[in-house]
């Protein structure tokens, strides 16, 4: 059996009565127990980033990895940011918070990321860092084959539930659910004073207690035809039209920080698989989208027609896996633009001289 | 029955075979689930702290306190620190973490602590937050009738427990140690490269990843004539001595705070009332120490032969409560002199400008 933790309710569950899913979905467990989850994202960001560069990153990236107390499991990938940015970002997963931790004091990529040089130039750098008691995580897949994210450590088992198919599905497999409202400390979106200039320097952002992040995926490598030309034709354009309102109504909506990033392959190609990457002030604000938002309810019921449409043939698959944080300030960005992660809607720190 | 989390063990727990201690102890639960523990400590320090100034800053805290979303329990104390200064603390206690970042957010004492006026004049003022999981803290007491710490906060219950008188024994009861040895990523004491000026400034301190926070107490107000004689001329003289051990030996010991506190009763008397708060490099590095050292054995000696000899009819009741903490930069300090908490062994932060 594997290792799961449930609290005793004391806050209801959101499940309708004797709901039943029409169709199967598929949720992350481990075969041994694990205390935190914790994922980084080590980027580079650039208005020119020639594959070049980006390769060269990539490369460091995973040479790093490979050393003592590295990821057990790390993707590439590459977006464009609001500020006409390319990024090369690499994820990386640990499934023990103190490897994490003795990775990140000794690394090569870290000393890289560390050095002075990296406050020059024309290139910024970011590190953000999602880690979370096992209780504040909840995954979910459309189909069990496929392995990314978190997915990919050592002793992951995708296994079937039924905790899907209604809104507030998500929040009930939040284990801490159960006994915690995860409600956002603040009573509006995080104001800034004041625009500080963030060339040139390396800034540490503090995120709010139970900021929610999401990476929310979705794979269409192996589509074929009419599965493929509907992806691209119908679920992808309603996806970027979601993720665009997101964006541009971040006020409203709570999102502090939304990167659609696409994974990329040896030779520097876009492969046929992206991933969403967002913090939203809370959960409760990325249920409100979810739930009432039409550019959600587009993205939600095209997918379930399709699954429903072609069940086990389904090609596309879609995902994502959920944390919801204690505070934290984990997140650095170093001779970044203004516009980059957390920067313009999070109380920013320096190292002190 | 009570609220607690239980792992399946993957670390094999120190308890001796077939392990019965010798004498009861207790431990703290609550009745109601509870997802995170969170204490925090305000405190004021100068070289000349009249009570009529420690008297003001008690009052302005617990109105405070009042407010929205305060603490469910306070205590005032007093010390003496390293650098000679009197310190005036506050320390408080709640169980929803959310509650108290929003009392953190709009509270009379933030509004206070925030001030640019904190950073002038010769008074300094700290502020320390222990937050963490459930899993990740632990709790002992001699005896099963006085309330104290933790054990003043809403539908906390004292249960009889047989997880004591062996070392390790406190490491058992941490939950979280069934699946996480929580050692500490840093392979030495911190090294601090330079000496900053801490006078008239903010600085934020990052604590390292599993950092132990112990707050150790002793409470001897009701004890008469034989008990009250051997508390004040043996265990109260071993105790500190066994804390000169651990302030004089800091690296070796792994201590990177430590402060003797007293708590005061209205009138600004200290009470017979104390506890020790102190903050070590890791778990281990506290065990190492109750373990092997003579200043421990001493305390854990002479405690263990007056509860063996007076039972049930014994009068001094020690107890702690423990924490090991994620990765945190929950400690800030204004305008304090330099050897103030973790300013002399933590990276320091301020805010960006």
């Amino acid at each position: 059996m594997s290792f799961h933790i449930e609290y005793p309710r004391i806050i209801p569950e959101r499940r309708p009565s004797a709901h039943s899913p029409a169709a199967p979905r598929y949720t992350l467990r481990w075969e041994q127990p694990v205390a935190m989850l914790t994922s980084q994202y080590h980027a580079i960001e650039a208005s020119d980033l020639p594959w070049k560069a980006q390769k060269a990153f990539f490369e460091m990236a995973e040479a790093s990895f490979a050393e003592a107390d590295g990821p057990v499991a790390h993707e590439r990938m590459r977006f464009l940011d609001e500020a006409g940015e390319t990024n090369a970002v690499v994820v990386s997963y640990w499934l023990d918070a103190t490897a994490h931790a003795r990775w990140t004091q000794k690394s090569s990529l870290s000393a890289w990321f560390n050095a002075p040089k990296r406050l020059l130039g024309e290139q910024g750098c970011w590190r953000e860092t999602i880690a979370v008691p096992y209780d504040r995580h909840e995954t979910i897949y459309s189909a069990p084959h496929y392995r990314i994210g978190f997915a990919r450590t050592p002793g992951s088992v995708i296994e079937a539930m039924t905790t899907n198919g209604y809104f507030g599905a998500a929040r009930d497999r939040f284990p801490v659910s159960a006994i915690d409202p995860l409600d956002t400390p603040l009573t509006a979106y995080p104001e800034v004073s004041r625009r500080l200039d963030t060339r040139g320097r390396r800034l540490f952002a503090c995120s709010p207690h139970n900021m929610a992040a999401l990476r929310s995926g979705q794979f269409w490598e192996p589509s074929e035809d009419e599965q493929r030309q509907d992806y691209l034709d119908n679920l992808q354009p309603k996806l970027h039209r979601g993720m665009d309102y997101l964006l541009s109504n971040k006020q409203e909506s709570g999102t502090l920080s939304l990167r659609i990033m696409t994974n990329v392959g040896e030779d520097g190609e876009g492969r046929d698989e992206t991933s969403v990457l967002a913090h939203f002030l809370s959960l409760a604000q990325l249920e409100g989208w979810a739930k009432s938002h039409i550019t959600h309810l587009d993205i939600y019921g095209h997918a379930i027609a399709m699954n429903r449409k072609y069940r086990e043939m389904r090609q596309v698959v879609t995902w994502h896996e959920a944390f919801v944080m204690p505070a934290s300030c984990a997140f650095e960005y170093v001779n970044c633009h203004p516009a980059t992660g957390l920067l313009a809607c999070a109380d920013l720190y320096e190292q002190a001289k």
